[in-house]
């Protein structure tokens, strides 16, 4: 078998699964989001801001944290009280669908309300691989330069929401925001845009009430 | 042939191209290095502060960029004057000895004195790959947290230096320059350390320095 019929194979084997996944999620009505970004771009800090407001709106969050080594993130999110389970790839780039599936195959998700799932910190090789969402984010900082929709287009082209992060840096690096964001409308132009910053605050009351009412 | 046997296959085929761009590098007396980072930590940049270095020094320089998409950071050193040629992988997540070879074809290496190649901005697939290089370089920034190496092991554990770029933002972020550091040697004890900014010039010397004398 040549390797490009091992790898259609392997995309399309993923999507069975994720359909299956989606099915799980959609009886047990949770809504499912899939966080795509550059390692070190503020995944996990703008769940650990969204957990308080879960709680506040009596909204139960469940978090898969996805990293190549270390059970970092998720030991972070429990310190909040948020329940979460780490894969750990070792090696391999991105999440699949049967990843998700074995990570949740003990968890009760009925009264879960949002299931979030924080890939691999990997702009190229997740994009391929519907993991069952109902939303898919790609997050930004400014501190990577406003060119990389142009770069990674698949990564936009392929999320509902884009979420600029570290807008705190601003005034500490190269950076023009419209630049990025015409960019971004480029590679698509339904994408729904947000601008955060973890460390002031800023636009994370927008992202989250927008968060909560789509998953309402 | 199954999914494992397949990609052991390409990374044996790699291997193999990998020794043969050794030999043409090694006979034309380039010396040859593979920077390898997440996204917009500043690799372009490095390479940018290090050009009108290899002049004074009466060095040629000529680089490989590699991107998902665009020319643009070929075009940015071009501007400067260096010459660069851009491998556009349009999807694939990392480079190879292959493509590396491809984009050489019609060069003449003779009197090239150092070889830069850019990987694509990925900290996990292209650890995997030779490129017939005889050094490599991951570079991180100090907006990107100071865990990576833990995240990311390999990407610290097969390369030669670790260049810290950003120290201008050190202020401005959460990061423990130390940690960071004490857990890039845990993943390799033999790890030659710089700590740069490309912004303000600190570090850019001794880093320079270093890379013309270890060429030499």
């Amino acid at each position: 078998m040549s390797r490009i019929k091992v790898e259609k194979n392997v995309y399309n084997r993923n999507q069975e699964l994720a359909e299956e996944n989606r099915r799980r999620f959609q009886q047990a009505g949770a809504y499912v989001v899939n966080m795509i970004s550059s390692p070190g771009s503020g995944k996990t800090s703008l769940i650990e801001r969204l957990a308080p407001r879960c709680v506040a709106a009596g909204r139960r969050l469940f978090v898969i944290e996805g990293d190549v080594e270390t059970e970092r993130d998720a030991d972070r999110l429990r310190r909040l009280g948020v329940e979460a389970v780490q894969i750990q790839t070792h090696g391999a780039c991105h999440l699949d669908a049967a990843a998700v599936a074995r990570a949740l195959a003990g968890a009760e998700l009925a009264g879960v309300d949002l299931l979030i799932i924080e890939n691999v910190g990997n702009l190229i090789c997740p994009t391929g691989f519907d993991l069952g969402e109902q939303l898919r984010i790609v997050v930004a900082s400014t501190a990577e330069g406003d060119d990389k929709p142009l770069k990674y287009p698949a990564a936009y082209h392929k999320a509902d929401v884009c979420i600029l992060n570290k807008m705190d840096l601003l005034a500490w690096v190269d950076f023009d925001v419209e630049r990025f964001e015409a960019a971004a409308r480029r590679a698509n132009a339904q994408l729904q845009l947000f601008r955060t910053s973890c460390r002031t605050g800023e636009g994370i009351d927008a992202w989250c009430d927008w968060l909560m009412q789509r998953r309402a």
